[in-house]
């Protein structure tokens, strides 16, 4: 392939008020792999042209839906064209989008949850196997350099320092929705306990599926089997606001996971712990740069970020030198630059990246 | 009262090789208020001489079984006699003991859990009713300065800076028997793996009893429902080395339990976070000066022991300044000193001391 | 003013093998204020064209030298025409291309330290004066939004929770020195121990001046008197690889500054403390989204990014909601997007960014 | 040598309201080689009687001055006669004291600082020297178990993890003194900032010492030269209240030393960081059961009390498992239990024990 950076990349979703489309922009532009040149930003035309000036987006192509974007960036001489498709928007448009521009000959860098029910996401498999093109889901903690090595010394299985995976704890507490944010017009709490545009998932589709994810991605297992219960604390909301269960992993493993946003003071509480028959590892999203790995003869380990001895693929995560912290953001960048990576040498996505298959819905 | 400092103690256990024992020991001879004055400390006679002497038993009080012990110290003059019989012994003879030195007129202090089946305890608690004695369980966490801030924390309920309670997450994660040590001919793990020396419950009586105790105790509330499971996950291991639980409290709050002897590389992982409406709370017993407050307007606050900010009972479990930490000896004598200072005064036992009631058995 | 986004870069080094080039092109890039047009990126016009693909900067814009990239720009029309200068040699070359840059009139930002000696950065300020541009000095950690959160509360003076400052301790530790590694080739370890492009100072001149910008930008105060000593602790180097000194302020304060080069294991361990009449602040750029305050009635309370509670400079220096770790590349991209701010405003640069006088030199 | 446990001790000061009196007295009597049988504890008869009653000291064995009872315990016979006289008075009182008991053929512990004045210093090491008698001076750092680790990987030079020492950086940061508390009448407050009790050393006697004695005990150096500066930030305070130096050690390591009992909210925050040619420590006496090893090749490597990975020392230092922290007590109560053994067995005291040479005075 010759493709050329920057890539181009057009975003549905993302407004004034959005939150995660703003993050999927900084993070697609970080290392100058993508250039944002077309939006359908908001269902309200006067805010994506506010947006798109915002952001350096040409006032032509600051559209006034995903439709019309798909069809006139098809329109377009293919040296102008969008190549990729980002979809920033509440969980419950994600599969019409993402079909349409699959269909549309567009690669997709879609949100997670991948979409609300099971029959969306097989039919989003679908389009995607047909289309030939590539599709990522964001799943952005397992862009964080140290879960890529967690990952990396679970893999070792008994050669290395945690052998046969048999405990996995994972939580994700937050405290935001302690109170019944939604009735106060806070649009990021709106959506999010609405049941139709975020899904029946609450907690579960916010951030159960982050705690989900990341127990699979570090233990290269798919949990197979659970037992839980949700909840919702604050009266009068639709969705759970809290959830937990206790989970069977395909190689044997258990375990626990939790996820809450009635955890009052708790901001972004996603951590992991996993034990095998040889070691241990914990890794705490806050503090993202510290891996503690544990092991039966001597005391705790912590590795971080940017030095030689972390495995190639944790290595090639980090943009600065031990000691200068890595971000959210880097985490979420590393994601968008190794699919555009892909995208350029026309192979399938690496393993590690996550794509239609991370998106269990849980529903 | 006239009773005077120190106390004469008996112990039942705790002879060479003993964990528990010792620690008994040294948490009743802290503080000055007890002296240990005479042992059945092993069912070896040569043992129990050696143990006697190393700890300044008199000879002629180091007997060789604990009824001999009972009876002989029943008939010594008032003066003289041991005021209260200390139960260091595996799990299953607690029960017995206990009855029998209630019986005869003694105080007993009997380390966790309290028996092995319901029937002892129920038991036991008739044995106590009808004795007039004091009964203390020695759940020794209960004693720690900040596990007491946390209780004093909740009780205030919405007047305080936690409100009403939501959740109570509370684990207690250990590694060293995720190999199979009681093959090896290690006392500690070779009675506490075997059902008929520690009952049915393998981690669930050794440190389950525990984290279910502190989230009780803290919360203020019993666990009235649960749903969870038992697993060993060392071959050939005769009771479960790890155990996980969904659990319900009176007053409306739920949470996960969960325990584990095979989490390799952590020690003596017992931690525990509870949420109200209004905040939160977290304490991690390897770290035990420290307790965390959550809010939702403000940091996390990290309040630590021997401050005049305290409340008074963790005030006075406090013995030295703040930075000077207060260690794992240092709460398990708080018992024992307060034990001490109810048999003294003949009033019943403060309500924070851990008596009969605290003694569940889960099986 | 009407310039609009982005603006237009051109940057002075940053070739194959540069640590800080990488960086300001991240951090210029990263909100999309700036685009990466021109570069004299490496001395080597073959690993400067290799450096110019890499980027995406069109290999007419490559140039072989500064001085020919600053009569190239000039001369091309205002609406392509690279607005800032971004500096990002090693030190010995800052305030011949500063100076020249200024005097073409251009914008500049350029990395720490200023230049090696007084005389030199006179010489800058004055071509700054006469020019009548803006002028950044890059030290990125006054850009970390604890950082600012802590200068805004040693602000408030005897009303805030600081009160008047008595004591500043800063250190800045590193061991990647330890042992020779400029006799190995590594390219960042050879400048920076050769007198010639480095200056006098090494560890002082490299990470020691963060430490003594760190402390002047949060206590607000300048340094008035030091005394200190300097020394190579690895045979044969011509710099030094450790310094220590006990400061004083114009305000009354004292206190130490350290920093080194030769503390084995430690990575990037810029860290402070500050303590006044009434409170104390803590903060460590390893784990910088923690900042903690003293008192002297409660305990320890940690303030974290994207909190509301936070001063509002602190605030909109945050990218992601709290709990979403900022990095090292997102403090250091504040200042670019600040810098973008202040020229498109065409208002003159804001008090917290630092500009000429946050140059000392200490030589 | 045939002594038995336990021996008997008799204390000078300790009377209510002194802090440091209650603290030998539990750690002399934590694991029963100490007995507490006299006291002269007060200048007040009545306090003196008073805690006697409290500490269960016979009436008779209460005296009015340490004078008369050196003399009443001397005419004892020597079943009963006290065999170690523990100083906890003002420092003023130490040389007077210790000197009188040597004489008398008592063994001393001797609580730190050794005395004011070097001529006093020499006059307790020439009644030590004639008496034939063991001197303990109780720097109870020296008894914590990482401490003591930190020591061991020290000594083993080039052999071992560290190294050739070249850095140490040494601090102790405490809060409590920074208003005028002694004009408000609390007790401890009032001698140490009284020049003609506590000695021309405020901060430095106090706690400095403790600072200086942890640098020499780790490195197993002393330091030989320094350049420091002393200062009172509380109007009117006739010592000081804060301190700080750069210190040059005997082995060529060079480093500094900060003490200060005005940094508001600290508490009791004496910490270490030593590096050497191959790698680091750091220990942290408010969380004393963690020692952090640095290394050039992995990240850093946290030990921890209690595991069969220590030295021996460090292992024989520790009263329970890991994971059950280690407090301030027992690492006092190390040095009693050493020191009774050294007594009984007759032998001189270990090297690790700190004697008459750990006080040096700095004035």
């Amino acid at each position: 392939m010759t493709t050329t950076y920057p890539l181009r990349l057009a975003m549905v979703g993302g407004g004034p008020g959005a939150f995660i489309g703003a993050v999927h922009r900084t993070a697609a532009l970080m290392d100058g792999a993508f250039t944002l040149v077309a939006g359908a930003l908001s269902s309200d035309p006067a805010k994506c042209q506010e947006r798109a000036a915002e952001w350096g987006i040409a006032p032509e192509r600051a559209y006034d839906s995903w439709r019309e974007m798909l069809a006139a960036e098809q329109a377009l001489p293919e040296e102008m064209r969008a190549q990729v498709i980002s979809i920033v928007t509440p969980n419950h448009l994600h599969h019409e989008v993402a079909i349409a521009a699959l269909h549309a000959g567009f690669h997709v860098a879609c949100d997670k949850p991948l979409t609300t029910t099971s029959a969306h996401a097989v039919a989003i498999a679908d389009a995607l196997e047909s289309s030939g093109k590539l599709f990522l889901l964001t799943h952005n903690y397992t862009g964080a350099p140290m879960v890529r090595e967690a990952r990396a010394l679970v893999a070792q299985g008994e050669e290395g320092p945690i052998g046969t995976l048999r405990k996995v704890y994972v939580e994700y507490l937050q405290g935001w929705l302690s109170e019944d944010l939604e009735t106060t017009g806070q649009k990021q709490a709106a959506w999010r306990t609405d049941p139709k545009r975020n899904g029946p998932g609450g907690s579960l589709g916010d951030i159960g599926t982050h705690a989900h994810n990341l127990a699979e991605f570090i233990s290269g297992q798919r949990i197979t089997r659970l037992l839980g219960s949700r909840r919702s604390f604050v009266e009068g909301r639709a969705v759970d606001d809290d959830a937990m269960a206790m989970i069977e992993f395909e190689g044997g493993a258990d375990g626990m996971l939790r996820c809450s946003q009635v955890c009052v003071g708790r901001e972004n509480g996603l951590a992991i712990q996993l034990f095998g028959t040889k070691g241990g590892l914990e890794w705490r999203q806050e503090h993202p740069n510290d891996l503690t790995i544990y092991s039966a003869t001597e005391g705790p380990l912590t590795r971080r970020t940017g030095n030689g001895y972390l495995s190639p693929l944790a290595q090639s995560s980090c943009r600065v030198p031990p000691g200068h912290p890595e971000g959210y953001l880097e985490s979420f960048a590393n994601l968008y630059r190794e699919f555009a990576d892909a995208i350029r040498s026309g192979d399938p996505l690496p393993t590690h990246l996550p794509s239609i298959e991370a998106g269990n819905t849980w529903t």
